[in-house]
């Protein structure tokens, strides 16, 4: 490792501070480099902070544009600021690339938590991939913890697939809804719901009794469809605005945690989210190294078409593609 | 094409009838074959019948054991046979070749349905993957239709992923449920129901009142998750076993394919399923190829347990093993 990277991991490692901050940030960067040589380098310092990572609780948020998730998470870092812990925030947001950084982009969100020394805050990586913008947010959660950040929260928005991505690199997906329980809830991706370790209805003090109906419709949606349909995910009613509810939302969170660490989940989540993302990896450098085959890249966009237009067999144009790689 | 499959084909092509069953027998065999040799006239004929496909209605079934697939099955086949339909019986069960075929490997399951000539049932080809599974059954699908068979039901067991493989392959995805709303529709895999175009409550004769009170939950639920959250799959309750409400489920079918027909988004689906089948089949290549590559292969273990006991990033170990095959 050249010496200017030593020196970065001692700070990474060192003391909180100022120093320690810069070098967070300087190691984020050189992960988020398209460079081979910086990706060597981050490499290196991923590996090398890695006997430091996992013992932060990752904490993945989620919910549609509107439901209050920038107002939740100043919220409860502070909360959480204010009790001794470390906060990190990261996010995953594959637009950000388009529409120039979206999410946690603008500095104005979240100016009392971003302007506190105890959080650190980082908006999205660009990206082209929601593989490859989520997979740096991953990195970054991973040097996070090295630096001391004992919770990390990776936020995103309902773009895709963002938020399987975000369950899959978290210890606890949370789920925010709104109160309206009708129209709104309909804005739920396919496949979300069932996400969720724990659903949150903000904005709940707008209309109470709306939000208790909306917890009881999902309860019950939750134990059908659920991951834990033994214990189906608890569902709360809190607003952040308000500063009500964070106390019963962190008991639910440290409850949650709790369970899955000592019942042994909690590690068997992690070594299956660690595989996943190797192979997740591996299958993304695969494709693109079959994208960029001279004589696939030459034969894939007829094939392609002769599969869309019923002339070819989706199977046997596969195995054509494949065979053209030898 | 060599002069035996040219005779295959004029056969499947050709009038209904002891001819053409044999024939379709025999090219589904072929596409099963691991062959080689045999796999390279499998894709001749499977191109060969391409133009004669795309007629028939796909039609995806699935719920737990216990739920009555068969003896709905059975009903629904000989109810459309009546009705001057020819119908094909498909599975796909990647478990088969484990327990020797379970799903319609028995032959007295389906017993007078599989005794009609209009009716042709083949049971779940072996292997070891659940996409190679799946492919071939859709393959059958194609040479299926091709034979003038213009319903086909393909039918799966609750095992892993294999539904969102069946919903991938058709036009209409039904789930089966049981009317004792508790316990048993937590048996319900992550993910299954919000792929459910129609939801059928079966033996609901059994406790008309529990399969009502789940016909409100469901319906409830699907409002959340279901694919058509503006227009929620429909949910009805029949008896199989007495033959009720067979009726009203074929209509609900025949309506539901009529509107995505007439709106284009059966064609849209089509299209999009095939060129998810393409890649689907590319990856599996992909990844074959990989894991058989000398380097990775002799790499693969080491680095695998590196990442599952935390000495290595899994981005880093991608990286890895992907610079191996250079």
């Amino acid at each position: 490792m050249p010496d200017p990277d030593q020196a970065l991991l001692a700070s990474l490692l060192g003391p909180a501070g100022p120093m320690q901050r810069r070098a967070l940030a300087k190691t984020i960067t050189l992960l988020e480099s398209t460079r081979a040589d910086h990706r060597l380098r981050a490499d290196e310092l991923l590996n090398a902070v890695l006997p430091h990572t996992g013992r932060a609780l990752r904490l993945g948020i989620s919910g549609v544009p509107g439901v209050g998730k920038s107002t939740f998470i100043e919220a409860l870092g502070l909360h959480l600021i204010g009790r001794g812990h470390r906060v990190a925030v990261l996010a995953v947001d594959p637009s950000s690339s388009v529409s120039g950084g979206s999410i946690l982009g603008d500095k104005t969100r979240m100016e009392r938590l971003s302007s506190d020394e105890r959080a650190f805050i980082r908006p999205s990586p660009a990206g082209r991939t929601l593989g490859g913008v989520a997979e740096k947010t991953r990195e970054a959660m991973l040097v996070c913890e090295a630096a001391g950040h004992d919770v990390v929260i990776v936020e995103t928005v309902g773009v895709g697939q963002s938020e399987t991505a975000v369950a899959n690199m978290t210890d606890m997906f949370v789920l925010l809804q709104l109160p309206n329980a009708g129209d709104d809830l309909q804005a739920i991706k396919k496949g979300v719901m069932e996400l969720a370790d724990l659903v949150v209805i903000n904005k709940a003090d707008l209309d109470p009794d709306a939000a208790t109906r909306a917890r009881a419709q999902i309860t019950s949606a939750l134990r059908f469809l659920g991951p834990h349909a033994a214990a189906p995910a608890q569902v709360l009613q809190l607003s952040a605005l308000k500063g009500s509810g964070l106390d019963e939302f962190w008991a639910a969170v440290s409850g949650f945690n709790e369970r899955q660490r000592t019942s042994g989940r909690l590690a068997a989540r992690r070594r299956a989210q660690d595989e996943a993302w190797m192979w997740d990896r591996i299958e993304a450098g695969l494709r693109q190294r079959f994208k960029q085959h001279p004589a696939v890249r030459d034969a894939l966009p007829a094939i392609t078409d002769d599969v869309l237009s019923g002339r070819l067999a989706a199977s046997v144009a596969a195995r054509r593609l494949l065979d053209l790689m030898d």
